[in-house]
């Protein structure tokens, strides 16, 4: 969600604009502030850069936001400042830079009929055009959140009360948004007609609450009670909840790879358990690709359920073959020279005794770059590894998401490029094989078609003329 | 500059809006942002709230915004961070909360010409006018400061190119102002038409730069050439220097108050040295209001100038009578019931043996709420003195400042509602006099009625309907 | 490794004097310090309290001490100042309180030889009596810790070089030690006769390296040589290397739980690889005690590699049942009243899709207090398990560690005081079975009288009168 | 207090061991850590490298030490935690270096007796020669401060109680020190039989406090009772307050640089105001070396009091010609080479137009290495000065301090090597003039044998053998 800082007048063009995001409101209760900060914090996994919640008294908002982590930004002292029985908020990917705090969200402003705060999950395709259009007709823009569009196109509707608004000018825009409003006594959750991101609804103690991903509803022991509909505007107010479908309807284009990797495995997105079809594809990718081999391994943690459901099926003992450092830092000091360079070292270690000599199937949820799995199927083979064999529980991703994931550009992606044989060559294993498109989607059974899987199709359900120059870059880093 | 987080719609006009800052540029210098660093480092007695640098290479800004003191906000790499021969700076008063980064300046924005940077020293009085306004046309607004209103007025302009606009935009702003703005390749340097803040300009290796005073040259070791007339837009750009007089033309005002307390004594503010007027004030005090007395004492360190003044005029000894801690910080621990509370004396404590069986003159330049000054005249009395005689180098402050000095309300003002004498009775002090507001501006010769002495008499030069429920409040406790 | 501040005079028997330590060095590598602080880095699971690293030039030691972790302690500045091709380091276990620098180790003192540094993992059952009688001989102590006892020793020992001072001071104490030693010239690396704590040696570019466990190598590719015996003196000099065995031959007394719980599961220590005995033990577990059920779950992270082997054994399906937050932080605020008491939940939560109407298998190493484990049954149960059978991998923790593991006192162990079908009605589930202490130990084979097991069965390898006063308090917390 | 980190065995005579601190104590009220915060806060122009608080309730002591300044120390949760109606409180002297934590004082170890406290200002002259001594006896070092020699020598002592030990102890050192001990239910204030450092005794709401100067009861509201007098040991405990003479008489040696230099101008120190001496110190000045001149300026703060007595006495008119910036900090960064370099700009300006064409005196309290002062002579000799008179009111400093104060080594004070006239051509100036030695003790009457004059005289009160190797060298960078 964002462009660069303008380079120069009339060439502001989106560039690294895709990001992940959570968001997270409560309408109605008490501890409107406090359930917010625990939502957040159950969903730190979809964005580690910054969060910040906004709340509402009826009368008044309350702000604060700051960069890092949940458990980091909020002390006791700043989730008092927080007063009402409304709250909405959010949780930013991880990119680097003190400076961007601008950026935080939920987006906090004043306009004609008052107050208004906006978090997002997603991210718009037309976002460049309209700034251009928007500046023309006067506004300023203090951010490079393609969200500042939305706040601007909702200042300037012609419409007369706030819902109107939103729908006049959340039907300009285009690509994938899951949004929270709020303004001083209501809350607006909407779906893109598309539904690429998740957004769910809950209840607690007789207030509602909305999440990205329904796992913070676990945490603040709030019932699930159904999805935001693709397309559908719901309104909590003090008259009441409503729903609303502003837009033309469209084809479901959910995103899949939240099956595959964004996603906490305990939640329910899209209807189904994340645990379950990553467990699903794991199988379904021992049926299509099965080997012969002494045991089967994750690359913790994404990778861990499709590997053991490719044991499952395969009937080959699943090991803890890799294990995970649990204090991983952002400070790391990498040492110099004189010590040899350890890639993934700081991160994984190998247990030798458990694979020297063996057969190893490795089970990764995908291949970005390549780069890091090439070091494991290294680290592997030093272990004494006999043979080892890739299994990837994705198809190959192939082209750039321009719907709210920050991949790297086309040209970085390994598969973009390169045949299967010569990915195997580059990692150096001994056979490596990706889940067919068509057996990851039969798992959806009837649904097959509603999902996006433009990532490895390039099939784009919603294009613009300028994406075409898109250059996001910080994918594999962030893993 | 800035106005309260919107209570409630149609009623968001002005309250907390009074601040004093300081601006600071450069044009056309390699050490750009290392100048500006050093030039608010100068000015950091206008504001310690917060800083921010803003730099333009020709083609894009860099911003780097933070709360607190120059020196801690700004490390080397965050200055190195700040690339071009360009850049403005400022410096916010001091308030409290974490959260008003976002009031932090210069405001950086974009718009349909490019980007803009504006530092603002003063207080627009029509400004919640102008936003409801702004905000009825479709504009957002995301700061509390009155400054936001002038880039919005500078994007919906009618005119042409930046600096038409600009002078377009200032055209509907009443008040006080003090302006740098800042293209990709201009910078514009403007003082309001009645001058009510300084802005000084100077050379310094071909390079233009900007002040709020003159003391910022000095650290630099630039040449001050003028001051920016009342009224006068100046334009530094790659066609070189232009000066303008965009506003029709109005008798100046310049604040007083800078002589009396703002400005620092070594800096020169509307042509004339600090110091020397307010040793002047001094020794006017004197001829005025002499008494017997021993010794003559200032409250430090602003009354310092003065109180020379006194003592060489009275031919009455000048003595250190009270020594200030010069390790006060702001998170000082208050101790709890068992400990007399202290009042002043974590700042300050008097030389008993210089006190006990004295009569003593103290000067100060001014009392507001007169709860300080209180306890300083106790303090004194415990010491021992025999008779404490009181004079403030300034007329009795009755009425409330609305041109970018933050003031308590009229009812907080002692002076607004007791007598000198009811003051006397208030402090304990054996006699107290204000010099007398002719005598004051006596010592500004044939300029004297070129001054606003609003906060002394009421005669406000610029009038809107929001002003009269104008409620600042922090003025003594930022003392 | 430490006792309380005094009391009183004459009574400073020890109290909280266990915790769980990290030792690491370096012999002659032109990276010491950067070795030291990545092997440190590879160790940080036994100690999270405070860190630090020694090194020599030959000529003058260098020293960095500080509270939290590794990767927060050094930056690249401080790592910098670390000078020389010697270095001992130490990680030390969690407690709280910033004010406990004073114990963080290594301990760097001057004596008469000059200066030496100690890093000790393990405690001394003795310190307590060896501290008084210092003190009557005049010694002071300005830490809390045991290990200071040891440079006592040292520094008033009748022998005349280092080594002679090191084994006569060690021959005074009784207990559990893995300790490194320098001076300016020296590493000492030494274990107690009984071994209670591992200690390893290996090589890297000629150089020597010492760790705790062998996972600090495996992150510097180091080469593992073999373990320090026990009650051996291994001493690294200019002279080369040279092996001691200064101490009464003793039967070895490994710390079983090192196997259960403490040791990294890719590390070897005792000669075998962690994992495989942790998954062996779930094995036997599962021989021991089957039941029918649907799936087997873990307690992550310690409980994997037993529920693994259970499975494995039971050939019922292994499922990652509950999901562990990745972003638990200390800092986590608590929610008020009004927000239900959510226990576990903040680091844990189950995937209900796969629990709802299932009789599941939950595998954990240990119950302590047995409040976190009955947190978890009614975890599962709210999740919708039909039947919850909780399965331990070690026998009863009965007693307290005096060797260096920070446990509860023995009231607080549950297992102390009830009987296993009274710890199954506590915990509510359906049954509880713990593995057999014969079961467990036929495991190791030959070896199978080499390990201490005091905590399951009382019988302590060494004892001395201050021991039954033991009252230490934050073994469960720290999990 | 200190010596450097062992270079090498038998060669570690002292170096770096020369600071200036403070010490503050209480005993019997509930309030003892705050007001030894409060204390401490007063007296921090005398160290601001590190300050601790040591307390006691009767049993245990409780304790808490930092780097930085009080105020940035102690946080209400610290201060909270400092349980007991006895306290004792240190400030070091401001150096570098982040590890000397280990230097902070109080200094608190057990021993023999219980625990003990200890809080120093002063240095030994003997500290190598004792160190040596008890580590061949056995005793180890952990800081290199000479404070913990004291605490060896009372650990080691052959007498009983405590107090006795301490009269023992300090019997064997030689120099300066004022002491406050405490142990778990008594507090000892001594001072050196020399009285080199000032220590006075003061009582609020019937408890005892000892402060180094008066300044520190100002502040809390005690009344100042007398000093502890030159080799009076004063013990307060459960039993009453006693005094003891435990040291052969010596001749006082006060250190005259309190007077001049180190002591807040509204302490009284040695039962003398300082403000008044210094001022008496200015007045003897322009009797001595009377110059013809159109004003009298200070070097801020110090000059001040002498610059107002010469002004008095010379009947030539003071002025603030040199304004002082309040906001300098530790971190300022130093513009790159492309801004000139400016030298003391950074914390003084000249105000030009009360300089400019005039003869100006200008009053130091002292010249160190005269870098400073030169630039300060080439400042206002920018500023447009016709003439320029430096009037010193010390005599020139010939010779380092051993007895407590931080000097830079002989070979760097500027008055060592050179003449007066040639002082004189190094800054600048027109005249340079320091006050006579003999003059300067004139003003403390029958009293003036009664000083340690040896930084101008070379007279050192007490010598021994590892004296003259003395290196410090950080005096003029802390002015």
């Amino acid at each position: 969600m964002g462009y660069n800082s303008r380079v120069a007048p009339n060439n502001d063009l989106e560039q690294k604009f895709h990001d992940q995001c959570a968001v997270f409101g409560v309408y109605g209760h008490a501890e409107a502030a406090n359930l917010t900060y625990l939502g957040l914090y159950a969903l730190q996994h979809r964005g580690q850069e910054s969060s910040g919640i906004v709340t509402s008294d009826g009368v008044t908002h309350s702000i604060e936001l700051g960069m890092g982590l949940v458990q980091d930004i909020f002390s006791p002292s700043r989730i008092a400042g927080l007063k009402g029985n409304m709250a909405i908020g959010h949780n930013r990917y991880s990119t680097s830079g003190e400076s961007l705090l601008k950026n935080a969200q939920p987006l906090a402003v004043d306009f004609a009929l008052g107050s208004m705060a906006i978090a997002h999950n997603g991210n718009l395709v037309n976002a460049g055009l309209l700034k251009d259009a928007l500046e023309a007709g006067g506004s300023i823009f203090r951010s490079t959140m393609d969200t500042e569009v939305i706040t601007h196109l909702i200042a300037t509707a012609k419409s007369g009360n706030f819902v109107s608004r939103v729908a006049e000018a959340l039907n300009q825009v285009h690509g994938a948004y899951s949004l929270l409003l709020m303004t001083e006594d209501e809350i607006v959750a909407v779906r893109d007609p598309h539904g690429f991101r998740p957004l769910s609804m809950g209840r607690l103690d007789g207030a509602y609450v909305f999440a990205s991903e329904t796992c913070a509803f676990d945490l603040i022991g709030a019932e699930y009670v159904r999805d935001i509909e693709p397309g559908e505007m719901v309104v909590v107010s003090p008259e009441g909840i409503e729903s609303f479908h502003p837009f033309p309807k469209k084809n479901p284009a959910h995103c899949v790879f939240e099956f595959i990797y964004f996603a906490r495995p305990d939640s329910t997105v899209f209807g189904d358990t994340v645990y379950n079809k990553r467990k699903r594809m794991g199988m379904e990718l021992a049926k299509e690709h099965p080997v012969d081999a002494d045991l089967v391994i994750a690359v913790p943690d994404s990778g861990v359920p499709a590997a053991l459901g490719y044991a499952e099926e395969s009937q080959i003992k699943y090991e803890l073959g890799l294990i995970r450092n649990h204090y991983i830092g952002r400070t790391f000091i990498e040492p110099s020279q004189q010590i040899r360079h350890f890639g993934v070292k700081i991160k994984l270690n190998p247990i030798r005794s458990l694979i020297k000599g063996k057969k190893v199937i490795v089970v990764d949820d995908s291949i970005v770059r390549g780069t890091t799995c090439r070091k494991i199927v290294e680290m592997i083979r030093n272990a004494g590894a006999k043979e080892v064999h890739m299994r990837i529980s994705s198809p190959p991703t192939t082209n750039p998401c321009f719907y709210g994931i920050d991949t790297p550009t086309k040209g970085e992606l390994i598969a973009s490029s390169k045949s299967i044989e010569e990915i195997r060559a580059y990692l150096g294993c001994e056979t490596l094989a990706y889940i067919g498109m068509d057996r990851m989607l039969d798992i959806f059974g009837p649904n097959r078609n509603d999902f996006c899987t433009a990532c490895f199709s390039g099939n784009y359900p919603v294009v613009t003329p300028g994406m075409n120059i898109f250059q996001p870059d910080l994918f594999e880093l962030a893993r």
